[in-house]
């Protein structure tokens, strides 16, 4: 059966997360439902990464076989029509060979993170990013964050429900900067754990409001212990931003 | 009295506008029931601007007078709380003399207008975008823009509902540019007539899809009739960015 790879963006404001689940709006779900609509086959997506509720995308990876080959124009104007309106865009669709898979081959992930750090809440960007109206010291967190970067036992900041059989990630970058009234914070890995980007945040935010010392996170990390970790980033400010293959 | 310079964001989509209607949810109507709520005073707020319904803004500004004087943070902090659940944020409050005008103080305002130039609709971005499938040549646009740019009668590029006492105004910049699915125009002078750049951008889009040459810009204008504008750009993409005193 030919087999598509869908790049994806969309606003996980209104949906509980990627991932199907009966009785609730999910990116997949609709996904599965636009194509359902446009082929009359029922499919399965399966997606690089299973975003929570109200985490974003602006380049999440899917793959989905269809039992007819169609132009890739086809497949992604075909797809947004029917996923209207939900708010998911089909960005690209491209033929890849049958032992693609969209979670299984990605070689890395990008996030980002997002906090809006000044004292308005966001007007234009509300659901968007993280609001955050103390004044957060970016160069301590940026020293913070190094600590992080490598292969480490990453147990202090996974979520209790994480199904990964091992802890051990490598974090390959992650840096914080400012950028006008707005702290980013761009993470990339091969993989990474339920909720740590967003643990790994909220961890990052305490140094930055001054509540840790900067050397409190790398001790966080080798404690390997979920009670040392700061409180999760809510899922606003996070977006699966691209995978490589 | 003491009188308040406002730096405002807001998110022009649910408003009919900045101007203040009856009967219609506006962004003047919501500042000056903030401001209501906060003194107990009815006020009127001036704004730099205008925005038409669905226009946003990054940085209008307002002014507004109150019979006591209150430091700049309750201000901000007290007509922010007032303002919700209203997507309008009161960035900066400062206290300014008694002869500054909001809009007749201005020495320029700065606007941009964003084009999502992709296939695929705005999932993140709905209602902060033009959506124009058809990919633009931007070279195009920006040699054609060249021609709006300096003093010149405007008549073409003006409302029919327009108040202005003359169509006769200087542009000082007016430049397009891509940055990755986005082609964005930046446009500055000291004031604008009505649905100016709306409808330079809605021009420049004609070129950009080669249904202009670049040289009918220049002679749209020189024709200094309302008739030889291109289709007006909707709101949607259309940022009020800074107002300079």
């Amino acid at each position: 059966m030919p087999r598509y790879k869908l790049t994806l963006e969309y606003d996980g404001t209104p949906f509980a997360g990627w991932q199907r689940q009966d009785g609730e709006p999910t990116v997949q779900g609709a996904l599965e439902a636009a194509a359902a609509a446009f082929t009359g086959e029922t499919v399965t997506l399966y997606g690089a990464g299973r975003t929570d509720a109200g985490v974003h995308a602006l380049g999440q990876v899917a793959h989905v076989d269809f039992t007819r080959q169609w132009p890739v124009e086809t497949v992604r104007n075909a797809l947004n029509f029917h996923l209207k309106p939900n708010p998911v865009a089909v960005l690209r669709a491209e033929p890849v060979a049958a032992d693609f898979d969209a979670r299984f081959s990605a070689v890395k992930r990008h996030y980002r993170y997002r906090i809006l750090n000044r004292r308005g809440a966001p007007a234009l960007d509300r659901n968007r990013v993280w609001h955050v109206p103390q004044l957060l010291d970016v160069e301590a967190m940026q020293a913070a964050a190094q600590a992080l970067v490598g292969r480490h036992d990453f147990t202090t900041f996974r979520a209790a429900s994480c199904q990964a059989k091992s802890p051990v990630k490598t974090l390959d970058r992650l840096d914080v900067a400012r950028a006008g009234d707005e702290i980013v914070i761009e993470a990339s890995a091969r993989s990474f754990l339920q909720h740590q980007v967003r643990s790994m945040t909220g961890t990052l935010k305490r140094v930055g409001e001054g509540a840790w010392p900067v050397g409190a996170v790398a001790d966080a990390l080798a404690a390997a212990d979920r009670e040392r970790c700061g409180p999760v980033a809510p899922p606003d400010g996070l977006y699966l931003v691209a995978v490589d293959y």
